[in-house]
């Protein structure tokens, strides 16, 4: 558990972009930038970066501008990304088992260690590097090799029955991909993807001529 | 385009979950929600949704709430989702591919219209309803299908290249999965998602005992 826990949730939620910025920045051979110039990169304001980093003491020098590997180093510490976190999948359909494939979580710091299913034609067999587990063991696995972090990519109608055993059996924080609104303790975290939620507040603004 | 320009990009971007919810309820069987339920269900606060809701002229009455039905009709037409949408995907990859077989696009009135890779391992061959094109064809099908929104599904390398083709070709609205921070211009409505990103801000609430 982090010990600044005054910060409002909406700077926390803001700072893996940052972090993402200075990353590529990083990549492309930056080695300093200002809170204007990385602001531009973000799609946000200078202030509000400046802001956000003041929560965490500020890390850069007036008219230098920021160290991004400095920088990068503070936002992993503080985002408890200065280690490997375990995940696990819930669900081997085609999104569960595209997620257990994707390089990029392994590639920043979240290891898939176990994918569940239900379903006895998938149990047993090997997706990316996991062999698909029943969902009967999950709770047990959870227990005994403490994870914390659970994506859930089953049928909506199962979704909140699988998210109570989730966290029933220890998991803290939830990515729900299924398109339903699940209810869940105020101290796990949830986060959900539905791909036709966020399309649907763009249609507001597009134009059907 | 809709006319009431004036509402805060905020409100708008609540409003997808708040018709979730209601679809959800009146599946359920209820015919009317008062303020307070509904804002316990999308977990915000009645007050939130009351303002919200005021942008529009408000549905409800005084002591007996919103009619569901009558609210679900209203949210569909501002978000301009009384009709169906055609998208296209560009990416034929494990994502893509899942994507393009994701039933919740129909249910929810987005049509996969087309689906575009540079493959010719995977062009020609058929994923859920769709034939995988060529992308060299993608602008001239944006051009004479009059498309609006596509979904990118491409590595990060080649995904700003490709946003920049869809945005000349005349695309509106981009729903980008690649791990990278895309610059459009500011016409265009531009939501990422990123699994990683989004768990990410969740890793700073655990306990790592």
């Amino acid at each position: 558990m982090n010990d600044t826990s005054s910060v409002p949730d909406i700077v926390i939620s803001r700072l893996p972009s940052y972090l993402q910025t200075l990353n590529q920045m990083a990549k492309e051979g930056w080695h300093t930038v200002s809170s204007k110039v990385l602001a531009e990169r973000v799609g946000t304001t200078a202030a509000q970066i400046r802001k956000d980093l003041s929560f965490f003491g500020g890390f850069g020098k007036q008219g230098t501008g920021y160290s991004i590997y400095h920088l990068i180093e503070q936002l992993q510490k503080i985002l408890n990304m200065d280690r490997v976190w375990s995940a696990i999948i819930v669900g081997a359909g085609d999104l569960g088992r595209a997620l257990a494939r994707y390089q990029g979580f392994a590639q920043r710091g979240i290891e898939i260690a176990m994918l569940f299913d239900i379903d006895p034609k998938i149990v047993g067999t090997q997706i990316g590097s996991v062999v698909v587990r029943h969902v009967d063991t999950m709770e047990s696995e959870i227990q005994k090799n403490n994870f914390k972090i659970s994506i859930i990519t089953v049928p909506a109608a199962v979704a909140q029955i699988i998210a109570n055993r989730l966290v029933e059996a220890g998991i803290q924080a939830i990515l729900n991909y299924a398109p339903v609104t699940l209810i869940v303790p105020g101290s796990v975290q949830l986060q959900n993807i539905d791909p036709v939620l966020q399309l649907q507040r763009t249609l507001y603004y597009l134009s059907d001529d």
